[in-house]
């Protein structure tokens, strides 16, 4: 288990560095981000949370923008971010934003050409936790959220692995992919065109059948374009109600989807996790 | 005074918004972003810290990477950030990064091909806050700030302006650019290869004549790969020693250039103008 680091910046008393591996279940090289809290500079093993980022981001647009570092320094939580997809030379691509690169849809896929590369549900649950609990300072205590695309990586990860997460959140998620535009171009390349084979990787259709549940919280701005066609937080909402599940939906009036959307609220859902993770401040 | 509004995102509680202008002083179509908080849906009027940013920089670096917003919106300043330069077709350019579009250094450029556009000392000082505080809820009282280039930029306009600026403060400025790289070859471009011309643009110089005082805070990381060459904390620091200038210039193990550090101290510079400003909270 061999990985180079990129960079490093000091950041609120804890360090951000960018790290590069050689990813097996993706087949590619790929560049993770973290977070590491003042804690473990006194050899305290601190619990993890996993941002998952939306379509064209990279391990940098949450690091840079989100502002999460303040409370998780404050917390001693470290963050993990991963990339959105593999990528490379010979990783199959598309030229759309929203297929390939860029755009894993944190599945594993099936189809051709996606299947040798496209594995970033293994990724994210699998590889990537046992890598990081292997080589920096942290405990078994996780959690897990995302934006857009990657809130509905999230929310189905904590969905599909109750034991494996504390607790979830989720900004602006694309939360009934199998009938919206992003998740049905997304899910016929990468999964086929047998819909059945789609409800394993759509929120709702997992938060109406969940038996086990995981804290959840979810913020949705209500200026956000992308809120009727492609978003659809009602639907989750009538999954939770069916299930029972533990799910807080926020609407926020004049919020958009950006990350000034997620800078105004990430400090509520840092210490959301926090509360899971056992954290004490 | 015709201004265009480009893009609004709502951020903690208030509203950043990009601006399009026809600059007299620039001679060209200038951009520019203002965060206005909370506090002027109220009918407040609110005071105005402008934010200048250093190399290769637009409006948009300080504004999504700082984490200014929320303290911004807790003490009700509004943030202006103008771009770095004249830009566009027609504009003089270099190919460097530290010479033309994105390097203006906040001067009056006197030499040619520059002298026509490059006037980014008057298009702060004056073109911009009259237009500001023509068009938005904000009252006379104003404060400076930067990084880098734009660190020296804030501590000249504040140390020649002192009427015009409450207080002043700067994240790694280029403290005495008529002796550093950065500095001399922007000078020599823009004001000619006199040096006795560089010394009303060189914060060092000005703050060892200084006879009227700027509070003054500059922050500097000791892990910056500029310090040495480019930033020389030192010579500012001789210089208040000299006059007596009320400088609080700190240093921070660990920090580089980055904006990690930036947010990691921001709050605190907020809070220091927010003394001069008149803000209560």
């Amino acid at each position: 288990m061999t990985i180079e680091n990129l960079s490093s910046n000091k950041s609120f008393g804890g360090w951000h560095k960018q790290y590069g591996h050689q990813s097996e279940s993706l087949g590619c090289a790929m560049r993770f981000a973290i977070y590491l809290p003042p804690q473990v500079a006194t050899g305290q093993k601190v619990p993890v949370l996993y941002w998952l980022s939306g379509l064209t981001c990279t391990d940098e647009n949450f690091m840079q923008k989100a502002g999460a570092h303040r409370i998780a320094a404050e917390l001693g939580i470290a963050i993990v971010a991963p990339d959105t997809s593999p990528r490379g030379e010979g990783i199959a691509d598309d030229e759309s934003y929203d297929l390939g690169q860029g755009a894993g849809f944190y599945v594993n896929a099936t189809e051709q050409p996606w299947a040798r590369h496209y594995r970033m549900y293994d990724y994210v649950l699998n590889e990537l936790p046992a890598l990081i609990e292997a080589v920096f300072p942290v405990n078994d205590q996780r959690a897990i959220a995302g934006h857009s695309m990657g809130g509905h990586g999230a929310l189905v990860l904590a969905l599909r692995n109750p034991q494996r997460f504390r607790s979830v959140s989720a900004f602006s998620p694309i939360s009934n992919p199998v009938s919206c535009p992003w998740g049905e171009k997304a899910f016929s390349a990468y999964l086929g065109k047998d819909t059945a084979r789609w409800s394993d990787y759509d929120a709702s259709v997992l938060m109406r059948d969940a038996r086990e549940f995981v804290p959840a919280l979810v913020d949705q701005g209500e200026a956000d374009n992308f809120l009727a066609e492609q978003l659809k937080p009602e639907a989750l909402q009538r999954a939770a109600n069916a299930s029972g599940y533990p799910l807080e939906l926020r609407r926020h009036e004049g919020y958009d989807h950006s990350y000034y959307f997620i800078a105004s609220f990430i400090e509520q859902h840092l210490r959301f996790h926090g509360r899971y993770l056992g954290c004490t401040s």
